[in-house]
């Protein structure tokens, strides 16, 4: 790797073991060894039980593997919807949620606010929906759902699915498995891998719903369904050749984050967190483009810049760092910073410093 | 790498430079680019660029990446076909990809023989279907279709789409791609590339289709539909976050054989299988499980086996090298012995010998 370091919300900086381990997968010919084979069956057994452990994932939830998170919204809507899905919008990722169920055909309902806006739960009725999907945090416009309202709008509905997509959050948040169904994320981000795995975590209530749908003569998919990444989940397997090096990498940093501490990592991002939204509202130039400070997302900083964003990278070149632009329209008017564990607190400091001498 | 030569047909053994390549990725931060930036532009343009020139693709059609060559077995069926599909059928994967079709409920035809059998072109009539599915090189079975018998298939019914799921002959075959509307391949195999993503190559008259199934209000997908493809790959990008190390790894190794010559890459395929097919002729271990010589793959040579295929590779470990099993239920009596562009004469001449040495 380069020395530089990437604050940008994904892909983002690769986490400081990885180009090691894959040396390691280099030496160990991981790229070469057949996906129906012992060794590429404990791969796959390391990497899922690491996962459990680090997202405290209950072992009567299923752990699969497709090629992007963006998969995992085509693959959840066509698996547990048959009929109609609800979804929570508040920015271009949960957007394009519910745009994806709209192409799939399922009838979506959604709840809106602005671009930056959290949701007040007690504007929100939950309508009658196979589905509820909520984005525990909108990359683009650094917004995090409190747990706590997630639970209480799923609790209208009890009956319903639920899925989250933590695609930048994760590890950060520890789910109450009790009260969802399905998590969807993917590796560029948290984790700090080369993009191109998305995970997908799955109860027996979706398995059960795919299964239904599938009964009334109505396709859930091929390769991908459920019930058929669960049939060579079972041998620790997938239904396609999958992207064996990512398994491969997932597995030895999520047991990277085990071995320094989840609880110590998950402090850290608090920690973090809090010292780059300080910095931001002391800033002159910089302010927090999130009001509510209970909906300012942990994982990915959004500030609003009177300096153009595309200005600030080359400022910041000099230290050998880069930070993400807005997102979409707001490209120029805002900058996100990544915060995940494999920025370090002392890194975020550094960046804090520079930013400072840099631009106010 | 190890120093190991693995000659199993998938994933196979890495392609001589791939370490180096993996290299200068992480030193250039490739993993850490944005998907939406000039410098992944640059990358995603260089990789088109060289499998369009590897492979003889014409200017008008498209060349998308997917997370596998399994997914695109959905994707084409989701985008090209409304009512029904036709399948020649003889070996696990194509048979694989006529059940594809019944799971998408695309009411598929088929004309099967059995496992080992090569097509006689003037048993087949061809029924009225909008795609055409045929697999030039079965990777269970080692048997390939002449190119003459695709084009002489295909010609009862110019009016349908062609595709072909070339995954375990791609880079060895130029396809005439006045005949071809699509064709589908993953990187593991002749590009001895790490798994983890599919090449999608499409001419416009299969946009226009999954065009029209969607003016009819029919699902053709999501993210990964031909429109949505085209929308992002018009500005070199790809819909979601990509493999952008498994684009980049397979522009550089198309690259590669442009260098050494595709022409002689091909050349020396034909020579090795050659040497191949002559050992296991002279062999009192050994028989081509193929009968007949013109349906006998020149990129998976399959070879009926005496001595139970499980005990062959312990036999080679002393050398280094290993062979792939039969498939499915022929594990144990046959091997599969891959030939692509990463194996050169003299392993594969080693290879022969050892096995000489080691068997008979």
């Amino acid at each position: 790797m380069s020395d530089k370091i990437y604050f940008t919300p994904g892909p983002s900086g690769l986490y400081p073991t990885v180009a090691s381990h894959i040396q390691s997968a280099l030496l160990n010919d991981v790229c070469s060894l057949s996906h129906r084979s012992k060794k590429y069956e404990s791969i796959h057994t390391s990497t899922v039980e690491a996962i459990r452990e680090l997202l405290q994932i209950p072992s009567d939830f299923h752990i699969f593997f497709t090629g992007s998170a963006t998969e995992i919204w085509d693959r959840v809507l066509e698996n547990c919807v048959e009929e109609n899905s609800f979804h929570l919008v508040n920015g271009s990722f949960s957007k394009r949620f519910y745009e994806t169920a709209k192409e799939l055909n399922k009838n979506p309902k959604k709840f809106e606010v602005a671009f930056g806006k959290g949701f007040n739960t007690s504007e929100i009725t939950v309508p009658e929906a196979e589905l509820l999907c909520m984005t525990h945090n909108e990359t683009s416009s650094g917004v995090m759902m409190p747990l706590s309202d997630i639970y209480s709008i799923r609790n209208q509905k009890p009956d319903s699915l639920l899925v989250i997509d933590a695609v930048s959050s994760i590890p950060y948040p520890i789910f109450d498995f009790t009260l969802v169904d399905s998590v969807l994320f993917s590796v560029q981000k948290g984790f700090g891998l080369p993009a191109g795995l998305g995970v997908w975590v799955v109860n027996n209530k979706c398995i059960e719903k795919a299964n239904l749908i599938a009964t009334k003569g109505k396709s859930i998919g091929s390769y991908h369904s459920l019930p058929s990444l669960l049939s060579k989940s079972v041998s620790n397997q997938t239904p396609e050749t999958p992207n064996v090096l990512g398994i491969y990498l997932l597995g030895k940093v999520a047991q990277d984050i085990l071995n320094r501490g989840a609880d110590k990592v998950r402090k850290e991002t608090e920690l973090k967190a809090s010292l780059l939204y300080d910095y931001i509202e002391k800033s002159a130039n910089f302010s927090a483009f999130v009001e509510n400070p209970a909906h300012r997302s942990t994982t990915v900083v959004v500030a609003n810049t009177i300096l153009p964003s595309p200005q600030i990278n080359p400022l910041l070149e000099k230290y050998n760092m880069s930070i993400g632009t807005g997102y979409g329209k707001t490209k120029d008017q805002q900058v996100r910073i990544a915060n995940f564990p494999g920025h370090s607190v002392e890194q975020i400091e550094e960046l804090i410093s520079n930013l400072k001498k840099s631009i106010a």
